[in-house]
């Protein structure tokens, strides 16, 4: 292991963006033989060749000079380096539309990402199948986590109820939760938690959207 | 306007940490004469105390030495950069179970996207009202993206679709469009794009979990 940097130096806005060079890479090509430049990769990942550059050398991987990358073998590491080479069971929390969502959605399985587990506490949904996964109880959450050794949790309750899912989620075992509900959730040191917030996307959009709106204004004022 | 940097100085990164400054604020305090660190404000959002300062001066906001920002006057300011102090009608293509999720979606609507349009193909979906808003035909966008000024367009299509639906967008007058289906989509020069990958987030999850592994068992081993 002499020469490489202890995993700690890995910026976390790298770490960030690594699932963006993957998709890119993987809808880039289909041929096992390509090779991507850095300036190619950064364009399809919306970054400067330079951020790719010093983002993939972290993991070192410097490309050649003239060629660019092997895309087959770039994919094989930052797969590697995201944990995506075996399987990650996960559970998912509250089967209303967004829950349902995300049960049938391809990029979750596609990319490693099982879902073991599918609960809610509601008569009318424990027991449906969704997405091919039978809706249990909350209060079986437990047992299912051990047996299918889930660590990724998935919250997509209604705000209200998000706190206490966690705290249910971190008894039964779950080190990594990912919140949809549009709440803030408090858990114990050393359990990770990532809150995907819809809006986020929107207000970028809206960003730029303005500004055009003002710049075509004082172009015609 | 003089000693106002010109718009186009502000970096992207920058741009999409506003939402999560904004949110952070929003979450910090309701008190109005509340104000807040630098350093306080880079732990709620997630990154380091320098990074917010340079990103809250690219809008001439320094703060008061010892004391903060005003927390009030932080977020009107932001808000006004996000172009969120109007309105933005929006439209939603596509009403399966990820439609129907972001037409309910309270975040939407309480940030200043209101949802003018709900559209689908299925006899199923239109006629029907989800989240209080009656499904359209996609036949129907082009006059009521003109009757309702809409100008920015949410496609939650299968990916098969999701081309075709941005050519329609597009026609339609549509500027900006948020793509939740997993695919790439072309647009003509000028049209903005963002794309929603529900699996980024789990992918930066399991980076992190993978580490935690490996490091304990490095500590056991």
């Amino acid at each position: 292991m002499a020469g490489t940097p202890p995993p700690q130096t890995i910026p976390e806005a790298t770490v960030a963006r690594l699932p963006i060079y993957l998709r890119s890479l993987q809808e880039f090509a289909a041929d096992e033989n390509a090779t991507i430049s850095s300036g190619r990769l950064a364009e399809l990942a919306g970054v400067n060749a330079a951020k790719v550059r010093k983002d993939l050398s972290y993991f070192g991987s410097y490309g050649t000079r003239g060629v660019g990358y092997d895309v087959r073998q770039l994919v094989v590491e930052i797969r590697r380096e995201l944990g995506l080479t075996h399987d990650w069971p996960t559970a998912i929390v509250g089967m209303g539309n967004l829950g349902r969502a995300l049960a049938n959605y391809a990029g979750f399985s596609e990319r490693g990402f099982s879902i073991a587990a599918l609960l809610d506490t509601s008569d009318d949904k424990v027991g449906t199948v969704m997405g091919g996964t039978k809706v249990s109880h909350l209060d079986d959450m437990e047992g299912l986590v051990e047996r299918h050794s889930i660590s990724i949790g998935i919250i997509a309750t209604p705000a209200i109820a998000a706190q206490d899912v966690a705290e249910r989620m971190v008894g039964a075992g779950i080190e990594s939760i990912l919140n949809f509900a549009p709440t803030v959730i408090s858990v114990p040191e050393g359990i990770l938690v990532r809150k995907v917030d819809l809006a986020v996307e929107l207000q970028i959009l809206s960003f730029y959207q303005e500004r055009r709106a003002t710049d075509a204004g004082s172009a015609a004022g």
